[in-house]
């Protein structure tokens, strides 16, 4: 399935950039939000708060995602619940997304087709449509999104709000990717749920809106690890943050594939990314939502400590590096 | 000054994501409508009138720019460009931008930031701000721009509305791209007034909103040439619309080039793209506002005819044709 190795299967010149784009769009349902869809200069989107909130990410084939590894439709998915999750972490419900898409002239019409599926499907979990978007052509796959939100009126939640006394909590699941992507290292292919966690991550939208109405201090989207992303708001917020061990949870699914591939399974919970789990911190017990786990503690001081040591391992991805 | 040809030079690698990240942010100045800018899961950008306007545009080193033949600061600046002309064709003002880079890791630090410094000259011209944006790294490189704007209680001006009986009217530039990218082709480096209009086109951002208010039916941003933008609204309005010759005054200097290189001054203005004028129709010449040329007139049927005949040339640009 990968774009270059394709034999007589109809690929993206065949079809060209104008019909490429109808096959993507044509015939999508438009949820509400969606004023204008695609096939105009630009979109437009509600945008009922007076403010809109807009958040980019972009994924490159053998960086981000592995077409042998992951269907098109997974890679669909996740990359746009990569860029969903950074609208939930703000405390907004996303509104709508944009995709721009580069790939070889070779690119089976196929992968295209999965790509966009994948897409729509994940964006149908949040309620939204794809509202615009370019393509062009480039001998590597980039993949460009951008989601639009809406605060509904709430402060929006940066990660520069926590305070020392806050507790640190977690919504939705974290290791799981890093253990797929772990499986999928070594050449095996199963367990599903932990290699279907790596393809396709399903992040819960929802909770951020909810931390956010639960008064929630500071929050991020754990894209880079745990830690690393804990570290983001440790310096936002000029706060030292400890994460305790007793209090997070591995799940045994996890233990057992972290023992079959002699690997620490409490290593990929708190440094693992791409789960995109919500981290938020919440000034009292009594504030942290149902569905959020308390993890740790912030205290005066920086810097992310484990049991209140520092932590020996990978502080997270940077690209170049 | 190509990124793979750098000795010595500090890359890309050398300063990883997040210093680059501060490079290209850091110490700028952001205008009103950024609410909260970069370094945060996503940004807020006010959108007063409760709808916001919003386009992607992606380009590709060596397809849409060449590092050779214009400078990292007029490729930022150019991208850029094009992305704000689709928001002004819409009859909006903009209001932010986000922009997702990927490139390889040789890249010279030096390269981007001149690319950013021509990103935030040209934002400063439509005094909106780079919000937020992403980056990456790949063997090519791929600038992928999302533009945001504000209706301020207009209606959209999409490209559906043109009616029979319009008049087709321009404002900005035509030509003068194209005529720049025949001289640079030729290995010529001048005349500067053609080769900087296709290096760093500067449309007339403005234009749009006060086409909008003067009640255009439609409107586009001429980025593949006049008549395939033309086209564009023919087919989304369902309408003929004739482009007349005698009405488009070929600029002395475009004769001059065109002379010069034994080629036809008047294709590079019917076919030209990339000089992001807008083209608008409007229901009577009362209605066509200062700055703006009519070219031509709106039918029944379907196509687009110069003098009445149809125009033997190439047709616009599509990705894999």
């Amino acid at each position: 399935m990968r774009p270059d190795t394709t034999q007589g299967q109809q690929t993206v010149a065949d079809v060209g950039e104008f019909g490429l784009i109808r096959r993507v769009t044509d015939g999508r349902a438009q949820p509400a939000p969606t004023l204008l869809g695609p096939g105009d200069d630009a979109a437009v989107v509600a945008a009922a708060d007076g403010r809109v909130v807009a958040s980019t990410d972009v994924l490159v084939d053998g960086v981000h995602f592995r077409l042998d590894w992951s269907t098109p439709d997974q890679v669909g998915r996740k990359a746009v619940a990569a860029n969903l999750a950074d609208i939930a972490a703000m405390g907004a419900v996303p509104t709508g997304l944009l995709v721009a898409l580069v790939c070889p002239a070779s690119t089976p019409v196929e992968v295209i087709d999965q790509l966009s599926t994948g897409m729509w499907a994940e964006a149908a979990r949040a309620r939204v449509g794809i509202v615009g978007g370019d393509m062009a052509s480039a001998d590597t796959m980039v993949i460009s999104i951008t989601a639009l939100g809406d605060l509904q009126g709430r402060k929006p939640v940066t990660r520069g709000g926590a305070l020392p006394g806050d507790l640190v909590a977690v919504a939705g699941r974290l290791g799981w990717s890093a253990a797929g992507l772990a499986v999928l290292g070594r050449g095996f292919r199963s367990p599903v749920s932990v290699v279907g966690a790596h393809r396709a991550p399903e992040p819960t939208y929802a909770a951020g809106p909810q931390a956010a109405d639960a008064g929630a201090t500071a929050m991020i989207d754990v894209s880079d690890g745990l830690l690393a992303d804990l570290a983001h708001i440790g310096v936002a917020s000029n706060v030292a943050i400890d994460v305790r061990t007793d209090l997070i949870e591995v799940h045994q699914r996890l233990i057992d594939v972290a023992s079959a591939l002699g690997a620490d399974p409490r290593h990929w919970v708190l440094t693992g990314g791409e789960d995109h789990a919500l981290a938020a911190t919440f000034p009292d017990p009594g504030a942290v939502p149902e569905g959020w786990r308390v993890v740790g503690t912030v205290a005066r001081g920086n810097g992310v400590t484990v049991d209140g040591a520092p932590y020996e391992g990978t502080a997270g991805w940077q690209h170049w590096r």
